[in-house]
């Protein structure tokens, strides 16, 4: 794997994910998930997150809807935070989770509003 | 239905899908598939597009991804053309098809990406 | 969007769901979520399961088997409450779920049957 | 895999599916898929579709929602074919194709209209 | 149902799932869901676990591989159990998940990969 | 990107997907579907089918079943010639698809076997 896109991807995973969690993931691994800690690193932050055709706002835009399309909860809530730390306001959220009401279906839509409630309310906790 | 949202949405549908296609659609219906014209022209251009909370850009850039995770090819094809008509370059496709390989898996970015370039092709040949 | 069908679908969405679950998720609604309950309970309840040309119990049928599918345990478990308020025994149930082990696959049909297992013993529980 | 299951299952599934399309379907098998054929008539339609605890129309009325849900337009057209000849009205299947529209999302819902509608016109053209 | 491929399903489910396991889900069965026990007991173990034509350790690699792109933990969770109980090492596991990455997308592996640590750690904690 | 992982996920793609189909594919790229191209042979192809902890036999294996699951005919059809090609016999082809039936519904599995005997056809068409 090249140590270019690996460094490239962990500065902008880091800074979209939020140091403290990217840290922890990676100090946690071990070697049957490092392989896949690498790999999502180099090439999902470093090959493809740090093309700069696109900005990190319509990335997180484009994430949220694909999340919720693909049905998973842990990432949805991840990339709520990235999209928070991003520049997304709540009411961008809001509007690309109606829009997933008419594309996936109001079941995918209702999850993704429930998810975004909960991290709302933990940033708040937070005073973040 | 609210006649005013099916007006508001047949102006957006057609500004976005282009007006032939979509008086064609409208003309073409039957009993059988009336009311579905109706609830999609109202319910999803109607009260989700015609929210002026997100430009259409940014709702152009969400449907492409979310429709390649779905894997509805009829509609991609449909809203690429959305997509262009609405100001996305040929390079905002690319990098929205890209992050889908990462999120929705390899297979679906292929697919997308062929149905893009065929999308490209017809409009050349049109001149569009 | 219409006040009509906002009507309507409150009135049916709270027969079917049960009126204390829906007056409490309107009263929970904030400025974040109140666009996707008035859609949900306009278009989804008003403009579809308002249509009088499917009995509810065939609507109910349909949703089992399509939330299986679409793998949303929250409204698997919310729509296995309508089914039985409106009228499917728990052979139905059983029946319905068995098929969406031929279609949707055996991983499908074994996690609805251990949600509705939840959704049974909660309601004797309450003796409802 | 019992005898009695696969030929309670070719009964029902040729009823259903219509004898003509069966029949091809088992005599061009070859050792490759055979075994799937067999599976299928005995599993499928013996075990599951050969229960009378649910009519064959509420099972129809379950496979076009959750075959919508599942983007399988194969299985979709054979299922339409089903039925209509397990009763089914041409509103009937209007109703829960719009109900996917809700549930699956619009995208879904369009694809199964459409080819609702081809089936529709070929039945007629063979005058059935 | 076919006697005999119960029997043989039950005796191959035992030993990939383990007696424990599978003993308890038959006794807890009751009127509502022992057809579906019965039903996968048979089909599942019985007419294709016990074809002899492919391994149980390519059986339970496919397995991994089709969870993961189906998105169900809880049969994901039964099968790195299985998976392990017919013979595959931690480190075919890990070569499986980094495979879905690529086609079923990054976060599907992510859950997985969670899910099988976790998996480990229990197995661990028992001295399994 | 490495030209490391390029060089060596070239080679891969090559000797499994067929070098004539590859080489027609990069040589077709455009700048729209060229960094795909790129992507996809040197995540997919280097740094995961290039993992040696995992026998192409066991690969192929994996990703008929995982394809399957995604619904994705034109990737099904090109891992098709692929496992072929890695020495999967039509017998272990049937066993995988037979496998899918049960986990990922049975109309998945027919949308393989019927891809899966085109594929045959056309290559004893060709005497491969």
């Amino acid at each position: 794997m090249s140590d270019d896109n690996y460094e490239k991807g962990l500065k902008i995973r880091r800074e979209v994910l939020g140091a403290e969690y990217v840290d922890k993931a990676i100090a946690n691994a071990d070697d049957f998930n490092r392989p896949l800690q690498e790999l999502v690193t180099s090439y999902c932050w470093g090959s493809v997150w740090g093309r700069e055709e696109l900005s990190r706002r319509d990335r997180s835009l484009i994430n949220l809807a694909m999340l919720t399309a693909l049905n998973r909860p842990h990432e949805i809530k991840l990339h709520l935070h990235g999209a928070l730390n991003n520049g997304l306001t709540k009411d961008d959220i809001r509007e690309v989770l109606l829009q997933t009401a008419i594309y996936c279906g109001v079941p995918a839509a209702i999850d993704s509003f429930r998810i975004a409630r909960e991290v709302f309310a933990e940033r708040e906790a937070e005073n973040k």
